[in-house]
C-alpha cells in the first residue's frame, strides 16, 4: 500500500508586517503512524486567529514562538482516524492544537472530544464554542462585570469574539456600543444582533461618535485592537471602568514599537482596571461557558456565523483578512471533508 | 480692634510645564469671621503633594480643577481658632483640604480631628499619617496584593509614599526593589528602611538593573511616576503580575500628549492587572491604616522623614522640589507656629 502523504504549512521566516505566503513552507511527508498511547488525527477545520500573529514572534509572550521549521500551529477540529490511545476511538470528533496540517500525531494532551450533536455543523465548535465562545464569556463577565444599565464597548465587533461578547451584554442588561470596519459589519450588529449602535472607525470619527451613542460614558470595554479606538475609549471612560485587554490586533503587524495609549492618564484619574486577558488560562472551565452558551443559543438569543476559507493551501494568505478586517464571521480553513457524519 | 490679615496663593495662571511664582497671586484680606455651623482654622503645616499639579489642570480628573482667582487647594493641619460648630472646638488639630492659606472658614466637610499623641510631632500626621500613609498601605495592599516571597518595585522609592509603600512590603514578605533619583537616595532606602536593592534612574539603566535585582521576574509595581520607567517594569513582570497606578508624575508637566507604555501588550501576553488608585476614594477606611502603621512604627519597622519648608511665601517655588526630585521626605510648608501643644 502506497503511503498516504501529510500536507503541511511549516513556518519559513518570521514575519515582518502582514503575514507574507514566502513566510511559510508547503511541506509534504508520509503520514505518520501512530505509537504507543499515539493518536493520529485528521484535521477537518483550522481555526485562523489573531493571536497566531503573536505565535510567530520572537518575543517574550505567554506562550513558545513557533520555531522556523516548525509545523505552523494552529487550533483544529478533526477525526480520530486511529488510536492507540485508551481514551479515545476511530472516529470521534476531537478538538485540539494541532497545526497547519491535514493529519497529526498526538499523545491527547490538550485534545478535547466534542459531542456530536446532529443540529449543529461542526464549524459551530470553532465558530462559537471551541475557544471563541469561552474568550467572550470569561472575557467580558470575569474582567469586565457588567451590570444592567451599564455601557459596554466592544472593539472588533462583527469579529468571532466581539459579536458575541456585545450579544452576552445585551442578555446582561447593557447598552452596548460595537465598533466594527464596515457598514455591512455595523448593519448586522445592529440589525441582526441587537447592539444598541456601531460606529465604523473607517469612516467615521470615533471618539464623536463614541461621545453620541454613550451619552453616561462608558464603564466596560472589550478590546481586541488597542490603538487610536483603545485611546478614543479611555478619553471617556467612567470611574472604576474595567477594560478588558483581548486582542490588540491594531499592532500585531507593527514593525516598529508601538506607544500605548497617549490617554493611560484616564486609568489613574478614573481609578479604572485594565486587564489582560489569555484563554488558555482557562481551559478548565470551558464548561460552564459551553452551558450557558448552547442555552442562549437554543433560546435563540445569540448568533454566530463563520467565513470558510476552502482548502488548506490558501491558509497564509487568507490569514490576512483577519488583519484587513475582510472577513464575515469566524474565520476558518476547511481542511478536509466532514465525511459520514 | 484692628482686623488680623489672611494671607493666600490664589491660581493666576494654568501652568505650563513646572510651576512658576508667577502662576499664582498672593493676596491678603481680613481673616473672615465664622458664621453659624462654620469654623475658623489656623493652617499650621501644608502638604505639597505631587497630585497638586494635576489639581491646576485644565482637563477631565477626579477632582474640578483649581479656578483662576481661586485659592489654590491643598491639604492642611491647622488648628481651630474660631468654632460655631458643634463637632468641634478652639484648640482641636484638624485636617482637612483647607488651601494655600493662613486662615480658613469651614463648614467641617472632610474635616478630620487628629489625636494630640504628645510624643508625635504635628508633622508627622502630614509625613506618615495623613493621605500618605493610607496612599502606601491601601495602593500596595488593595491593588498590589503582594504575598511573601514575590518581588515588588516601587518609583519614587525615596518619597513620602514610595518609602513607606517599601517598607510594608519588606513587612509582608517581599523582596523589594526601589526606585529613585539620587545616590543619597538609594543609600537611605537600602540602608536605613532596609529595601533588597535600589535603582538610580538618573545614572543607572533601568531595564538592566531591573533585570538584575529581579532575579525571579516582578510580580507588583506600585507606580508613582509612569513614563521610561514603567515601560521598564512592564519588560520584565511576570504573569498575574499588579501595577497599582498611584501616581505618573513624570508627565504631570508635560506640554505635549504623552505616550503610554511601549510595552502596554505586556498587560496582555502577561494577563497582568493595572489599576488607577486615588486615595480620596478611601477615605472612610483610614482608621484601619492608621492602626497597622501606629504599631509598625512603635515596634520600629517603618521610617519616614519630612522635609519642611518655611513660609507659606514659599510654596510656590518649593513645590517644584518634588518634580525635581531635591525633597528628601514628605514635602511640607510651614505656614504658622504650632504654639502652645
Amino acid at each position: 500500500m502506497e503511503a498516504k502523504i501529510n500536507r503541511q504549512w511549516r513556518l519559513a521566516a518570521r514575519p515582518m508586517g502582514l503575514i507574507k505566503e514566502s513566510d511559510f513552507k508547503w511541506h509534504e511527508e508520509p503520514v505518520p503512524i501512530p505509537g504507543d498511547d499515539e493518536i493520529l488525527v485528521r484535521n477537518i477545520y483550522l481555526s485562523l486567529d489573531p493571536a497566531n500573529r503573536g505565535w510567530v514572534r520572537e518575543a517574550k509572550s505567554y506562550i513558545t514562538p513557533v520555531a522556523i521549521g516548525e509545523v505552523m500551529r494552529g487550533i483544529t477540529i478533526g477525526v480520530v482516524e486511529q488510536s492507540h490511545h485508551g481514551a479515545f476511538q476511530a472516529g470521534d470528533i476531537v478538538q485540539g492544537i494541532l497545526g497547519w496540517q491535514e493529519y497529526a500525531l498526538t499523545d491527547g494532551t490538550g485534545l478535547t472530544q466534542l459531542p456530536r450533536d446532529p443540529s449543529l455543523p461542526l464549524a459551530a465548535y470553532l465558530g462559537l464554542f471551541g475557544i471563541i465562545g469561552p474568550t467572550a464569556y470569561f472575557g467580558l463577565l470575569d474582567i469586565g462585570k457588567p451590570k444592567a444599565g451599564e455601557t459596554l464597548v466592544v472593539s472588533a465587533a462583527a469579529g468571532a469574539v466581539g459579536s458575541l461578547v456585545g450579544q452576552i451584554g445585551k442578555i446582561k442588561g447593557c447598552r452596548v456600543v460595537g465598533i466594527a470596519g464596515t457598514d455591512e459589519k455595523c448593519h448586522w450588529i445592529t440589525e441582526e444582533l441587537g447592539f444598541d449602535a456601531a460606529i465604523n472607525y473607517k469612516t467615521e470619527p470615533v471618539h464623536e461618535r463614541l461621545r453620541t451613542h454613550c451619552p453616561n460614558g462608558i464603564d466596560v470595554y472589550f478590546d481586541n485592537v488597542g490603538g487610536e479606538i483603545l485611546d478614543a475609549v479611555l478619553s471617556l471612560i467612567n470611574v472604576r471602568a474595567r477594560i478588558a485587554i483581548c486582542g490588540l490586533i491594531s499592532q500585531y503587524n507593527a514593525v516598529e514599537p508601538v506607544p500605548g495609549p497617549y490617554n493611560f492618564r484616564s486609568i489613574l484619574t478614573q481609578r479604572a482596571r485594565v486587564e489582560g486577558f489569555i484563554i488558555l488560562d482557562h481551559m478548565g472551565r470551558f464548561q460552564e461557558a459551553y452551558e450557558d452558551l448552547g442555552n442562549w443559543m437554543a433560546e435563540g438569543k445569540i448568533q454566530y456565523r463563520v467565513d470558510i476559507i476552502d482548502g488548506l493551501e490558501n491558509a497564509p494568505r487568507g490569514i490576512n483578512k483577519l488583519f484587513e478586517g475582510t472577513n464575515k464571521g469566524k474565520l476558518i480553513v476547511k481542511v478536509s471533508e466532514e465525511q459520514s457524519f
